[in-house]
């Protein structure tokens, strides 16, 4: 059976071009960049010219890209290190507070969570129906222990890319350090770190046709981080362990190879999803969730009204599509997505969502497969629904 | 020119069979282990294999290992989880005690620094000349506010093998949670973490001809550990992230070659090391670094009086032998050996140092021809020292 997969949003398939530039560090060049000897010397100069890659495309110096193990990583690093170096202490009672929006991935508000739990004043701030967050309510938002705020730039679930800019204005302005996770707007979206006025900025290897197990933070010069790896004082000293080269090598190449297609991989992507758009909305009682426009140009996500999202996609999977509920970590819950109950959809309508992301590797006709397939499957499903058969 | 390798305690070449297995899923595979579809459950399936490979190794339950990027991760997770988690807030003023050792890996050392300097109470244990610690000096430093004991299994500088199980008896009577950091042990000597009285214990991929980025934790059921990663509620909700399959496929494969060969190879080892110390120790004015039996089957560490290691070592390069001052991780800076100042040594003794270390892929040869090079580069070196000259 032919499989289309279309949960680019949950992980992506690496570019072979991206594995290629990995092979050599995965066999002969195997070398600890931390060592003197020329197996580290090799090493490091992969270091050195990923980190150079990657700074390039996100417009900052090299010294300011810290290789991590994750996007969650990244995102643990930014808040709590900053919250941490701020703290002087566990025992001061410097308490600091925290903003972050009501639809982060689980990684940024977990984290805030926790600090909250720890002690820390945290604020979660509400979205509009079609998950924006309002740059005022940040502003609003602010007081005088304010430390830190971290809003994503494209949300996960929905795809709704939050105005960036003008949240790090209103932080900037104020003093304050301004993460945002960008793991699912990076190469769809333009990403330039010095124009999106952030101090802080998560990208991901595995959202972007490169490894799992490796991603970047962007740190802003000056900015004061305490590290969540304390030891061998690598990556500046913010993020010890020995270097992932394999993993950085891999992160590089496909941050380079996104970035310098996005001019005609983004128009073909909208395309897609258009279309898809379009041909699923003519199932009754369904909807688009999240922002008609201002959306990432592979995120389709649905509500289908009478059904349930995890039915669904296990229907989906058997005729050869991969799809998801939300994302990806929260698929082995039974929660309901806490971004669409955010978006104001009711605990029946969260739970019959479905999340459609393309990707490099699909094609048109993979687009028509899937456009054919759910209504079927909708259909099928609502055959058997104990809920009113109105559609 | 040819190259030989003899610092496998920095970091190990990828066995192919290693890479073969996890070639997959750097290809086809490239599933979300938490997606429900079917690329989904092919990544799931593999993570729950290699879970039960590393537990059965171990001997311990499959939900007692944690996968995580780094062993440096690890210790910090095993450390400042336990801290976290016993806080109950962060302005509680409940200070713990944590107990380690004076030559622990910077990745241990540094996490309880930073604990210190953020108000806990800390305790540096002494170490004899031989670079072991004494279980009785345990005993003496805990006292009631103590949490956690960290020492590690084996020394990754100069190979000195710990008496884990009589620290872990002692820190079971006192009902203290025990941390040991097995990185450079593992694979060289049993780890059976029963057998060992351990509550936590780390092993690292790249080490034992695995990947870079991966490594596992073992946590005995009832361990309390805060995250240090929060977010999608991974690995038991102890380290979320989306999870490193090959990396993970790699150190579980990497874990069950290096047991299962144990028989075969530590003797081979344990011959060439030793055939490398008799010969070295010719050259006068030498000496044999940690303890004469009590040591990893790999390592030899020297000192050589009248020359800087950080010379011998880019002599030793420009032959064709790759080897290391001390640690990979500090050998980037100038600072003496924290290990080998704790032994006792001055610090132009500490400077004058060189770690060889041997692994599955150095042969007879190999050290022979670094036998003959030794002499020859230090020799060299001592001909242009500006000490007294009466070697």
């Amino acid at each position: 059976m032919k499989k289309i997969y279309m949960d680019n949003a949950g992980t992506t398939q690496i570019d072979p071009r991206v594995l290629r530039e990995m092979m050599p560090y995965l066999k002969e060049k195997y070398g600890n960049a931390s060592s003197i000897h020329s197996f580290g010397v090799e090493a490091r100069t992969a270091l050195d010219k990923s980190r150079k890659i990657v700074s390039k495309l996100l417009n900052c110096d090299t010294n300011e890209i810290i290789f991590t193990g994750s996007g969650t990583e990244c995102n643990n690093l930014a808040i709590k290190g900053a919250v941490f170096n701020s703290m002087k202490g566990m025992f001061s009672k410097k308490k600091k507070h925290i903003i972050t929006s009501s639809i982060e991935h689980h990684c940024v508000s977990d984290t805030v969570k926790w600090l909250g739990k720890m002690g820390h004043d945290v604020t979660f701030l509400p979205v509009d129906k079609d998950g924006l967050v309002d740059p005022e309510d940040v502003r609003k938002a602010i007081k005088k222990e304010t430390l830190i705020v971290s809003v994503m730039m494209a949300n996960n679930e929905i795809g709704t890319i939050e105005p960036i800019k003008e949240i790090g204005k209103i932080c900037r302005e104020k003093g304050i350090y301004f993460h945002s996770d960008a793991v699912q707007a990076f190469g769809k979206v333009p990403v330039d770190v010095k124009d999106l006025n952030v101090d802080m900025l998560t990208i991901s290897g595995h959202k972007i046709y490169g490894p799992k197990g490796v991603a970047a933070l962007y740190v802003k010069r000056g900015t004061k981080l305490d590290p969540l790896l304390h030891g061998g004082g690598h990556e500046f000293g913010v993020r010890s362990s020995t270097e992932n080269i394999a993993g950085i090598v891999g992160l590089a190449k496909a941050a380079e190879l996104i970035v310098k297609s996005m001019k005609t991989e983004v128009p073909k992507l909208t395309k897609m999803r258009d279309k898809l758009i379009k041909n699923i909305l003519e199932v009754k009682n369904s909807r688009l969730n999240g922002h008609p426009t201002k959306r990432l140009c592979n995120n389709a996500n649905f509500s289908f009204r009478f059904i349930e999202g995890e039915a669904l996609n296990i229907l989906l999977d058997e005729m050869g599509i991969a799809a998801s509920t939300g994302s990806a970590c929260s698929s082995t819950t039974l929660e309901p997505s806490h971004v669409l109950l955010a978006t104001g959809l009711k605990h029946g309508e969260a739970h019959g969502s479905l999340r459609l992301t393309l990707g490099r590797f699909n094609t048109e006709s993979d687009v028509d497969f899937v456009s054919k397939a759910i209504p079927k499957a909708v259909k099928k499903l609502r055959g058997i629904s104990p809920f009113k058969k109105d559609w």
